[in-house]
């Protein structure tokens, strides 16, 4: 028998923190046809909290170092005020959302980041078994939509803040053993471009052998190679396709009109 | 064939805030056998929140009034950090705990308090139809233990503030239709007392025709009244018993030793 069809979207802050770029990305979300879940990510309201209430934003190597004062503003943020706006969003055009954090349901179970030289604090690591697949698809199959909020917990009774991206991939793959899975990243862009000047220069497809190529001729660089590595480890791992695209045009997805699709 | 039991439980701020107070409630939580939910107050921590926000406490007749500003706080630290916080600990102890406000999974959906002489900002009013029975017993056949927070949403997009002794009363009427209900409300004293100097003067049980003759002797005053007012009401509207003792006896709900137990 065919596998199902499930349709993983991550958002990012920039999204999640603008009122009218999230209603308009909820309402085409709410339209997807099938089976889907979404993570969003944090933003700046998260970062204007940690001000307001005097935390300071520590940062190493563009990474984010989480101290107990600074997890319980993302707990707050991400998981309280941002998930249930979403949620509450969703349940108003008709699709009926459940927000969760990774400790809701077991749904992903993380370790702590070991100290080595840099201690991130309450960071939580994705494991190869982090992922309730048994919790999500039974929601799944009773028209429930999760939505995460980047939030997880160790089992051990600590929350800890998880890449947002990651727990998207993560997701992605552990699902695509009962599903054929779509993972979707929203992004600024409206793909991968084949000149970064050009936001009319949509690569519509790239496929494995092509990524190789692409890197070698300079068209995909810098930040884009990291992201493109992902998604093919991912589609390596038993993921359908992933997209990168901009969130303002997820209606297309499924027309096949959606930013850049990688596939095998 | 005779319905299964289902133990609702209401704890308030003064447990939520309180961590050494938490841990012990949530381990005799987690240990009670069979189907249960629990719902959860706010307290402190939404308060000094909302001061360190310059975010004002407006009381009316001693009822909160939630403007926008306050309503993210609460919806913070009730739907974020508090729910979180007992949600990690409660799969700590191995319960398999999901944090739910009303609009996940449309849970509980209210309606904005009309403004007559008050305007009391985003309240949301429970009405008869407000509790989605299905979802919740979905949830609790797969094991699940749903954590409510005491934030709730009208169903077109807008959460709302609501009284967390109102929504245990309101969940376990609505859940009576399917299940053998006990409603727990966990508070500051050991239960009714015959005595109010007394703390061993628990009454162990007030049947409805009792009640009556109770308040005429003056043994049950003041803020008691409504109490044991609005738990025979849930009474008549088919709920098993309701129970009121202290947190920290928890363990003896299920020997009959816990507070005071009301039936009809």
């Amino acid at each position: 028998m065919a596998k199902e069809n499930l349709t993983i979207i991550k958002i990012g802050g920039n999204i999640v923190d603008d009122a009218e770029a999230l209603q308009a990305f909820l309402a085409s979300f709410a339209g997807l046809e099938g089976k889907k879940i979404l993570v969003h990510g944090g933003g700046k309201i998260a970062s204007r909290l940690a001000d307001q209430l005097g935390v300071p934003v520590q940062m190493l190597d563009g990474r984010r170092i989480t101290d107990q004062a600074m997890l319980d503003v993302v707990t707050m943020v991400y998981a309280g005020l941002s998930n249930k706006k979403i949620v509450a969003g969703l349940q108003a055009r008709g699709a009926s959302a459940i927000g969760l954090s990774g400790a809701d349901g077991n749904a992903i179970r993380c370790v702590k980041r070991p100290v080595k030289d840099v201690d991130y604090g309450y960071v939580g690591d994705i494991m190869a078994d982090s992922i309730n697949t048994a919790f999500l698809d039974n929601l799944l199959q009773n028209g429930q939509i999760p939505v995460f909020s980047a939030i997880t917990h160790d089992g051990g009774g600590q929350l800890l803040n998880t890449n947002a991206d990651t727990i998207a991939s993560a997701l992605a793959v552990a699902m695509a053993a009962a599903y054929r899975v779509s993972l979707v990243y929203c992004f600024e862009k409206r793909g991968v471009l084949l000149d970064v000047a050009d936001d009319h220069s949509v690569i519509p497809e790239i496929r494995k052998p092509d990524f190789a190529r692409l890197k070698e001729e300079g068209i995909i660089a810098d930040g884009m190679i990291p992201k493109l590595h992902n998604a093919f480890e991912a589609i390596s791992a038993g993921v359908d396709a992933v997209y990168i695209g901009h969130a303002g045009e997820l209606g297309e997805l499924q027309n096949g009109q959606f930013g850049t699709r990688m596939a095998q």
